[in-house]
């Protein structure tokens, strides 16, 4: 049993019973199904147990924090809904999206709906205004985060804004501009909400000392985690992750730590080969293969998985300020959990 | 120069000055004038004019009530977004709908953010975990109010939630159950943000006595208004209001007071040709010819139009309960001036 299952067996009913109650709050029952579908499809509830393992970490009670897990998660699960409709995703953990289950339109109902449960959670924190402004600073960046990712494409909007404020013309000149626009985007789009879910444990803990070293945890996490995503999603792994080969290839991404390790390294030819590859309408197994082919020659792997694994020694580095006992090792753990998969 | 231009003038430019505000809150540059866009459209400004307005019927500061009155605009733009996503809008206020003017998927990533400016604006009330609470409430509101709104279409929805869950087919056969979920869908989608409007006064100013009239006041203003505008929505008046003739039979309308009225009278033959129009795929402008002279048979209109007037009554009467000073007087002008519009 890895540490996440550990948790998860620890707190996960009570958790789950957080989600229900906020997001059934005033709810019709026509409306139920499809309002708890999002949450009910799984996942590792990794956010959640941070906050809950954090508030232990730092002499808190594990139950004050639930609310705070319980506003982590439906974040998570908020942003999921609307990433999915954005990204016309079909399946998500191998069951349809919301947006496929229900429909496109629907999906933007129930997203509406997720935001008004997470303003339910926060009113039963500790100090409902101070989260509730952490909530929006971490919504509002997750936003912002999924803005530059989606301006990072190089190919394959319609949208007028994405199509006109595209940033690879801009970036493609300049490799420290476009490198310095990928770790704001993933501090954005994926570390914001772990660093706020290792946060709320501080803030619920009412512990005010643990707040700087549980944000640069979270953050460097966030982070670590991050760049790993993106070497999967370009070297794949169906076995243990269930990820293809190439997804970020098929969805045009320059904001992915291969793609932009790589561009720094290539020569003219193969560089625009690349880029044409990102660059098609469709692009097939076969570009896909060429396209990987093309990363390979260079050192793009090996860089990217050196970044991370800075982020992750900074992150277990803000960790030894807390000092020690078994939740910071759990919070420790949950770090090494996620960095060490193999890669 | 009609009561709304004359407060208008009086506050329109404070109350811009606030959403521009709330909304530019951590806005990077470049997608600032997005954001923007949709409050720069212009737009009455009834619900933030209502909220300032019944803070000094209270006896209190309009400045004090500042916040309040963005929330209810914000609340308001925030639904137009995402409605104008769902029926597929190309023009609002004859300009182009954000998700005309930049795309369906950037006008998500700026429905979003506005929810977060809601949210700023809320921790400048005088009290943010009872306005809060009560956002909340009504933005679940106006989602529940919408969901029905889709699902009383008769046809036209391809999302599968919404095609499973029609309520026509349900409500058809029992005209008490079709009238009572209009009401019921109107309460919701409308008149819920017109009562927090005013409610927003109340707490404003700190005057809990001045909530129930008030919550009375803008609930049955907020009837009385869908009402009327179902009227324009069948019969149109594009001179006066640019609304086209028959706009809601050609959304497949049901939840459309005259449509209802007329269902309840109308024999089997015409009853079943106005079902047969609104259920088209495309509705002609021949088809909407039919179906308005079909309606036209009934007493509809003026039955829709007694309806309304029977709420503006009601409305009225609430207001007596404030007792009298000159705000009080402007909010009687804003009910006569909204419901004495000809029809």
């Amino acid at each position: 049993m890895d540490i996440l299952e550990k948790l998860h067996s620890l707190y996960g009913r009570e958790i789950d019973e957080q989600l229900i109650k906020y997001l059934s709050k005033e709810v019709s029952e026509e409306f139920r199904d499809a309002v708890i579908y999002q949450v009910s499809t799984g996942g590792k509830r990794l956010r959640p147990l941070i906050t809950l393992t954090a508030a232990r970490a730092c002499g808190g009670d594990y139950r004050v924090a639930l609310p705070a897990a319980a506003i982590v998660e439906l974040i998570h699960n908020y942003s999921l809904i609307y990433d999915d409709i954005i990204d016309e995703a079909l399946l998500r953990r191998n069951k349809p999206t919301v947006r496929a289950k229900y429909g496109d339109y629907a999906a933007i109902l129930i997203g509406i709906w997720y935001r008004e449960a997470i303003e339910e959670a926060i009113l039963e924190t500790r100090d409902p205004i101070a989260f509730a402004r952490e909530t929006a600073n971490t919504i509002r960046a997750i936003d912002e985060g999924e803005r530059l990712d989606i301006l990072l494409e190089y190919a394959g909007r319609r949208d007028p804004y994405f199509v006109e404020n595209r940033l690879g013309p801009r970036l493609l000149s300049n490799w420290e501009a476009l490198y310095n626009t990928y770790v704001k985007m993933i501090s954005l789009k994926t570390a914001a909400l772990i660093r706020t879910a290792a946060v709320f444990g501080a803030m619920s803990a009412n512990a005010p000392h643990c707040i700087k070293p549980l944000s640069d945890y979270g953050t460097y996490l966030g982070l670590a985690f991050q760049v790993l995503d993106d070497i999967l999603d370009i070297f794949g792994d169906v076995k243990k992750f269930g990820k293809e080969i190439g997804k970020d290839i098929k969805e045009h991404k320059l904001g992915n730590a291969v793609v932009v390790m790589a561009l720094k390294e290539l020569g003219d030819k193969d560089r625009e080969e690349l880029l044409s590859i990102l660059g098609k309408t469709t692009v097939t197994n076969d570009d896909v293969k060429r396209a990987v082919e093309i990363i390979s020659k260079t050192n793009a792997r090996g860089n990217a998985l050196r970044i991370a694994m800075d982020f992750a020694e900074k992150s277990e580095r803000a960790l030894s300020e807390l000092g020690s006992n078994e939740f910071v090792d759990d919070l420790r753990e949950i770090l090494r959990f996620t960095v060490t998969r193999e890669f």
